[in-house]
């Protein structure tokens, strides 16, 4: 993800000129870091310690900027959302409903946060730069794989994530980025009403 | 879409230089003003006058270069197969099995047409330029909503189209551009048994 790709609110302090240890350049070179090295090693086999090494910092400044590895992944990848939030607030409840509180999170999610040119430019991203496809790789596997469908499926996670992963990315593309009429206008209720049974069933049915 | 983002392929006279009328050069005017024109006024709107006209050639240029006006839309979007050809072969059958011919033929076609790089150059183009979004919308409300959609669905058929939309336009996303494991390298034939319900869902299937 280059840096005009990213929204501008998203790193305030982005306009400050020169190097001022323990601020912003400290923020934008750990966020530098933080995509060489998950993209390279994946969540698990990046540290903190070698992401700060890497970007000339104290490991500390980690916890100072971002409050801990997850969050400065999710702030790499430019997501509106702690994916541990996410994962909060999705997982708990009645599992044969969990389709329809994933679809009704990232309606509720993209809506809110400027969704069009926020989602416009993390597809840019990721069909113009290994560095985040990889990044999206890690987090779809780690987040949605590991910790939402996990929770519920009775076999072959991998696919039923990828199944999952594959509908909300289109979701995305067509409300937020092609913005094709009707989907991209409609209310939360029709799109839930119409897509929870496909991600249920990619989560819980069977796939044969 | 710029010039830079279609494949080396699809234009091979793309490096000579000078205006040659009737040459290579006629060809890419005509596509740069086909883009334009059918971005603004859609594709029933825009003309094979206007089009030529723009691009200051002769309107038989188009028959001679394209074969006619929705052949020119297809090399515009540089699309890998003609949309009429698509609608041709997924339509005929059994109205309960287009789901599942939709998906079979969306896996054949970007499975041998180097998938990845060409949708890759496809999205960025989508998700950067309203133009190229403009078209894609065109090109999804003509054929897929009114001659694939039209040919089994009870109602609805705008929602239901981007629905369908949706789901392709996810997988093409996941499988080619993101490369995410197992659907990636996954079959076509456990692709389709996991996706055809879904797509036949959307296109006959209750909504509410």
């Amino acid at each position: 993800m280059t840096a005009a790709e990213r929204t501008p609110g998203a790193e305030p302090a982005r306009r400050r000129r020169g190097r001022r240890p323990g601020g912003a350049d400290t923020r934008d070179a750990l966020l530098t870091a933080a995509r060489t090295e998950f993209a390279e090693r994946g969540f698990d086999g990046a540290t903190v310690r070698v992401i700060a090494d890497r970007a000339g910092v104290d490991p500390a400044m980690v916890n100072h900027w971002f409050g801990g590895k997850e969050a400065l992944f999710m702030a790499a990848l430019d997501l509106p959302i702690d994916p541990s939030t996410l994962v909060a607030e999705v997982v708990p409840g009645d599992p044969d409903r969990l389709g329809e509180r994933i679809v009704e999170r990232f309606l509720t999610i993209w809506d809110h946060t400027g969704g069009g040119r926020r989602l416009a430019a993390l597809v840019r991203s990721v069909a113009s730069h290994e560095t985040a496809a990889a990044m999206m790789r890690q987090m779809i596997s780690r987040i949605l794989v590991r910790r939402v469908v996990a929770s519920v499926a009775p076999d072959r996670l991998e696919l039923r994530a990828t199944l999952v992963g594959s509908q909300l990315v289109g979701l995305g593309m067509v409300r937020y980025v092609l913005r094709l009429e009707p989907l991209a206008s409609a209310d939360h209720r029709t799109i839930v009403a119409a897509m929870a049974p496909t991600l249920q069933r990619y989560l819980t049915g069977p796939l044969d």
